[in-house]
């Protein structure tokens, strides 16, 4: 690669976010950055995108350094369809998202708006990695992920990533010399058993606030639920082909 | 099943629309419908759900039937969890999304909050189904996808279906002489290329409005958008395992 390599950065809790920063700080070293990140969080927000209303995009200066920054509206998908069409000169060599405060391993891979974003630059044909930190806080420190993110995103510019997958990255909340590795995982077969929190208002109407426990059923130490578990880093490649190939013979039976 | 089938209705162009109301009277034939659907349009929303404000759900009389019916301020996820958790007094038998006004085929089952509606019920271990008829049109005419409703509805209360995985369902718009049959499939691989149509608010103010072009890079007669252009109801199973499993080895060794 003889040009800098253009980096694209997004994430879901919205631009002002430390764990945001602290990417942006590790991926300057690599390249020239662009940030397109949505104005406020929009965490949860899975792969939507916005059809309803339309869209606001505003160059804006958070902090100090090289990259370029963005505040966008819509959500961490919308983010990054703006920036490949609208900001971005040409294909960016990396897509990364996050980091994001709290964990996205096992089943909140569907519902993670960070790995969403990390998705729709897999699907746009660009090498994508999404990074998060088992730490809900705000002011969590970021200095074990920055490592990996340097380790990791050095790797990618240089090989590349199979075309149909990014690669879903949760870091353990430990100290460094805690940290005993990276490791390859499947996702781990995990649900939220929801609660909702039922209120009333002033006025005595109803409302709900969705809440849940996390529940893992597959304890495989090839899961990424095990790895993190065990102090490691896990690395999920993830795809979006959502075909459940192996019951199309079933189905096909059974529909004769 | 000795039992009369408990059948949750979700959909995400709102509860009010068209192929809801279509779908409901297909399956009132069948057992008790439960519906919990937006209370407006929420297409494009994916598996968003609600972490960042309080949720209403109230319950609704749109038009007569046996169903029970409740209007929710969530997504098409939302729905389906508050249902689960706080509407229905045991796991429902079946959990059906749509019907959709317009595809979900290939790509769009990762944007479509009909289709994550669907996931979200195999997810919580329901058998679910997730239907669309190719036809944007608020009046379109949901006949010939009501007798593909009968015919699957009633095979999968028979069979069940395979723990970790769900149907999306696409109909041609097409007379039913015209129909060839029912094909199993997989998820084309296609995307969207984006195009921001870019305008100025009365201030001078840009804003966007997402837009996009459908490119099919998959000409596999194995594909549902192959069944879809020759006149086939295009089945294929969906997981929410979204793991690249064939690019673990790979990794493995790339982080030896």
């Amino acid at each position: 690669m003889t040009q800098k390599p253009l980096i694209l950065v997004a994430n879901d809790d919205g631009i002002s976010a430390p764990g945001l920063r602290a990417l942006i700080k590790v991926l300057n070293e690599f390249g020239k950055v662009v940030v397109v990140a949505p104005d406020g969080p929009q965490s949860g927000m899975g792969h939507a995108i916005t059809l309803n209303s339309a869209l606001r995009c505003d160059k804006v200066h958070i902090d100090d350094g090289p990259q370029e920054e963005y505040s966008c509206s819509g959500t961490p998908v919308d983010c990054v369809k703006l920036a490949v069409n609208k900001i971005l000169k040409r294909k960016p060599d990396l897509c990364i998202s996050g980091i994001n405060h709290g964990s996205n391993s096992s089943i909140n891979v569907i519902y993670s708006g960070t790995m969403s974003a990390a998705l729709e630059g897999a699907i746009e044909g660009i090498p994508s990695i999404g990074f998060s930190l088992l730490d809900y806080a705000h002011d969590a420190d970021f200095s074990v992920s920055q490592e990996v993110v340097r380790k990791l995103v050095s790797h990618v510019l240089k090989e590349g990533l199979p075309e149909g997958s990014c690669l879903n990255v949760n870091i353990p909340k430990l100290p460094s010399k805690d940290i005993k590795g990276i490791r390859v995982c499947r996702q781990a077969n995990a649900n939220w058993i929801e609660e909702f929190d039922e209120r009333k208002d002033p006025t005595g109407r109803t409302y709900y606030w969705l809440t849940g426990t996390f529940q893992n059923y597959d304890n495989g130490e090839d899961t990424d639920e095990w790895a993190l578990a065990n102090g490691y880093v896990s690395v999920v490649p993830v795809q979006y082909d959502v075909t459940a190939h192996h019951v199309i013979p079933l189905l096909k039976n059974w529909l004769l």
